[in-house]
């Protein structure tokens, strides 16, 4: 395992790569989906759950000044919670797995715990055990199995003519990153909203309860990034208008593409048919929950367009990848 | 989250940093043992689950250049494995965390993968999902969820009276991680042992079907830490005799301080009423696994004694500690 220049995660990129390691395997019949979506997909006992991990990486992910350690644990589990509403589920039960430096203090070891347990009880989760190794950064791994309905919303139903839309706003995360590098003392909604992501995991079961939605995908690696899987994933191809973005006006000075590309959004990304998008409205004033349409699924184009310019998959931005977003 | 002086991981310890963040929270019915044991133990629908994650770390529990990619995804899934057998489970479902550094060669990601597979394959166990992010170091996180028998062998059941057993050898994998530490183009037979830990799973499974044990846990943190955590769960002491260890003349040559406290064995520790001693010898034939009586559980001792020595516990070894091993 030495390093080498050719091939490498960097050169590759995320999407490659995981597209290399895909299970060479047949899957048992309980199942129900694997390697590819939001989350595994298991049918135990007629029961339907789904299951994901996510990890958040001092140095990729975040620096430790930049939040408290509830924040940070609060954060992990959000970021977990938020695959798991993007198959309508329902977290039930957690594990951690921490590492940490030797020199970290004990009890912020004790606070990150806190927030993620205050965070999970908000759904009713619990912490069912863990691991705690010795690492030279701080990464907080979290592994959240939730309960699910019979069909989860996959990524893969989105159809030509449904209309692209999302939750929230878009971009304020990113661009809370972005004041944090710049100085881990910066303040504001957009840091507090990268500190802090949504929980949607109420307003994603509404939607595929009833009925309203062809496809979902939570929004971690960018717009332009998550929409293009569902693409991949369904066989179609989306347009979007810049214009129609849900954006709050820090991001709209700031720039647009961080709302395109930036990541870190942790909000839904859902295909409704256009005969549903009026109930779609009225169910999203009765949760509290904007719901914004920004485009439309399509045929006619391959992977995604924004406002006719065609935004090149190949450089989107990739967790891999520098400098390089789409 | 500033470093401190006072109070960090490493003055801490595991134990205590464990114990500090022991939920407050009260668990739900169908959590029927949370966290404290070798696996959480879910009863979902009248079937019963065990569920662990452990996570391999470079800096901390290997180096690059000591096993190839395969070897550290087999790794990574044995020492998971492990814990589910120490449960009496059968390994079904994992999912993959891995964090890497952007030079890591695309293929090596993939035999990692391979490697991992591989292992579970013996088990029936698949790979059903993961997460892949950037980190400075690498590290593999596994969470393994297994089916498991109603009533899962727990560290709490050790009386006085029952023998204290070791399956197969200890010792020759932690003399392993010293070769390599030395040189790690190191070859032999206790190198291999540590880049492949010992499968125990249909071991440990006969154990519990056969009602041969009160107590089980595996050894990963080295005998004293792990038949320490057995006798506090229990709430029994252990005397256990250096000269009945099953070690190899390697291990013997370099010190039998590598099978008390040297960790990385994997192997099973449990609890055996005496009555049950000569059943538990066919047993061992049958499965061609080697059990060995290395002490018993005690009242009259207060923690875990060695030849009459006591090892004082808060001198063993422990993830955060350095160079005070008891």
């Amino acid at each position: 395992m030495k390093r080498r220049r050719a091939a490498s995660l960097g050169a590759l990129g995320e999407n490659e790569i995981l597209a290399r390691i895909a299970p060479g395997v047949a899957l048992p019949v309980d199942v129900a989906v694997g390697p590819g979506d939001d989350c595994a997909h298991l049918r135990l006992r007629g029961r339907d759950w789904v299951w994901t991990t996510d990890a958040l990486i001092e140095g990729t992910h975040f620096e430790r000044d930049w939040m408290t350690p509830y924040q940070l644990g609060r954060r992990a589990y959000l970021v977990n919670a938020s695959d798991i509403a993007a198959m309508a589920g329902r977290p039930r039960f957690a594990l951690v797995a921490l590492s940490a430096p030797a020199d970290l203090a004990g009890r912020d070891v004790a606070a990150l715990q806190r927030g993620i347990s205050a965070a999970a009880a908000r759904d009713g989760a619990v912490i069912v055990g863990g691991n705690l190794s010795r690492g030279r950064e701080l990464a907080v791994t979290i592994s959240l199995l939730g309960e699910a309905p019979r069909r989860p919303p996959l990524r893969s139903g989105a159809r030509a003519g449904d209309g692209v839309y999302v939750s929230g706003a878009l971009g304020d995360a990113a661009l809370g990153v972005r004041l944090l590098r710049g100085d881990a003392r910066a303040r504001g909604a957009a840091v507090r909203r990268f500190r802090e992501p949504p929980w949607r995991v109420a307003t994603a079961q509404a939607l595929a309860r009833t009925g309203l939605i062809t496809a979902m995908i939570d929004l971690s690696d960018g717009l332009l990034e998550d929409l293009a899987r569902v693409c991949r994933a369904s066989g179609v191809g989306a347009r979007i208008d810049a214009g129609a973005l849900p954006v709050s006006a820090a991001v709209r000075k700031h720039g647009v593409s961080l709302a395109l590309a930036g990541g870190e959004d942790y909000e839904l990304l859902c295909a409704v048919p256009p005969r549903k998008q009026e109930r779609l409205a009225s169910l999203s004033r009765e949760l509290g929950c904007p719901m914004t349409r920004i485009g439309v699924f399509s045929n006619a184009i391959e992977g995604v367009a924004v406002d006719g310019l065609r935004a090149e998959l190949p450089h989107s931005f990739e967790h891999f990848r520098r400098g390089t977003r789409g």
